[in-house]
């Protein structure tokens, strides 16, 4: 069977993320107030071939923990979108 | 009210993923298999204040179409995570 699978991966809280608070800082000069908490990080789509779902989430977990994220500063989530049948 | 917003910034189908193509080349030779269709894109999340969910979600709509993506090459989805009630 062939899986969809998204990974949120963002840094860990109270890790500085530069790049959220320029957005977070800029925003209010361009219009948008009331815009707090700006953090921004990698989202991945891909679509995994496996025996079930339980095995492709055990499979994309690892490979996210050791390969798509620094666990030391950043946090990953796994979301299995579906199944496509295959 | 206070509402926590993701936006998800992809790349078009279609449009070259370099990042992608790279991390899903690499992937065999690093022990996984069977994995195809990688993308990479942005994962963004804040806390907005508006009136109701509904004009929350058309500010964060208008801001990621004008400043959070590149609506000519990137397709944005904006997400609702929950409202936290302040």
């Amino acid at each position: 069977m062939k899986v969809r699978v998204s990974i949120d991966v963002m840094l860990k809280d109270g890790i500085l993320d530069p790049q959220g608070k320029t957005v977070e800082q800029s925003l209010p000069s361009l219009g948008y107030d009331g815009v707090e908490g700006v953090r921004i990080g990698k989202h991945i789509e891909m679509v995994v071939e496996g025996d079930s779902i339980e095995s492709v989430r055990a499979e994309v977990e690892e490979m996210t923990q050791r390969f798509l994220s620094n666990p030391v500063i950043e946090d990953a989530v796994v979301t299995i979108e579906g199944d496509l049948g295959e």
